[in-house]
């Protein structure tokens, strides 16, 4: 069985939003969906470890910003590799409110989708909340950044000032690359190590124990690709 | 609310296959997605109406093939436009069995996933298939089919034969004019109509009722683009 398999699978790439009381968060998600057209679904799945999951199943509401492939690199970290335990994931993002109070991002997004929980999968690791389409509006022109683009783009093939592709860039090995997720996109900083799981500050990628899994989906370390 | 934000998603486009005793059946579909690395989860959605639907459910087996840049859109229609109820859909294509004897296509394929169902979510018009991915092969070079290039090459926008982007064909209006289903990518042809639904051959898709909906996922006239 070759899992790489799983990575020929296309998505685009979403900052999903919600809020409990008047506290909003958001992150990053590659698996949004239209489930139907009678009526309008959707659908997201989103980690049980993360804060926004918490939120959505208090809420039962969720939005989904579609970012352009004009979307900084920084924007997608900021809202792919912060928590909102620990920071205000809105703070210095421009955002509107909808109707239902729900946050969507306005800065290089093409539109958004508001939606509805009227059910919750448990997937294991993740859950997926389906809900009926409930607002809906388009603000930007553009082409809406994909899953793969943005692996592009971080990896140097394509420019951000730039549609064309340019040469793969030369890999070097050494013991401070930060290497990825596949599955969820998080990814492993040697500098930072992994605390939360007694991996200590400068451990390289290399030098993890075999067991040693993603702290965001827990993907193995067969998941990561060197960044 | 403008439901035309949902056209902002983007997606990959897959064949699916499964199987009952040992007769085989195969669909196009856009929503594939993974859903967890631990194990291993890939969830399709399929409308109800479709007999891959009902092999799936008997079967609990599905397999995922990933079409390439390169596959003609006879294939796609031919997995896309017909139906297993009214031929046999493996027949005059190339494909292998896996372990656990379900086809997968290996003509303009990139790779295949494979599937044991442990969850069914009912979702409207749609069954969300939760499976272990329990089999995965790459056995194809290339770019992956994207749902969005599909579009540009079906209305011209790309050619087949170039990855250059050229520019949009100009539209003529006329009574004959084909009009696809955004949400199933169905296609309404006025010399065929839709009997089913009482719809003579030779109505244009103006002249058909408001009320009309998509034969295939229900969604309304609003919901079709021409093609």
């Amino acid at each position: 069985m070759d899992t790489r398999a799983l990575f020929k699978l296309s998505y685009g790439l979403y900052i999903v939003t919600s809020k409990i009381a008047d506290r909003y968060n958001g992150q990053i998600a590659n698996t949004v969906f239209q489930i139907s057209g009678t009526p309008n679904t959707i659908a997201v799945s989103i980690n049980k470890n993360n804060l926004t999951n918490e939120f959505i199943r208090e809420s039962k509401l969720f939005v989904v910003s579609v970012l352009s492939q004009e979307s900084p690199l920084s924007l997608i970290g900021h809202f792919g590799f912060k928590s909102g335990r620990d920071i205000d994931k809105l703070a210095g993002v421009k955002y509107e409110i909808t109707e239902n109070g729900i946050p969507y991002i306005t800065q290089t997004t093409l539109s958004y989708m508001e939606a509805r929980v009227f059910q919750e999968v448990d997937a294991g690791t993740h859950t997926i909340f389906i809900g009926e389409l409930i607002g809906a509006e388009i603000f930007g022109e553009g082409i809406p950044m994909t899953y793969d683009y943005y692996h592009k783009l971080k990896s140097g093939i394509i420019s951000s000032t730039s549609a064309g592709v340019a040469e793969p860039v030369i890999e070097e090995v050494n013991k401070t690359d930060k290497y990825e997720c596949n599955v969820c996109g998080y990814i492993y900083d040697p500098i930072e190590g992994d605390p939360d799981a007694g991996i200590a500050a400068g451990t390289a990628f290399d030098d993890l124990p075999a067991d040693w899994v993603c702290p965001v989906c827990g993907a193995g370390k067969d998941k990561f690709s060197k960044v």
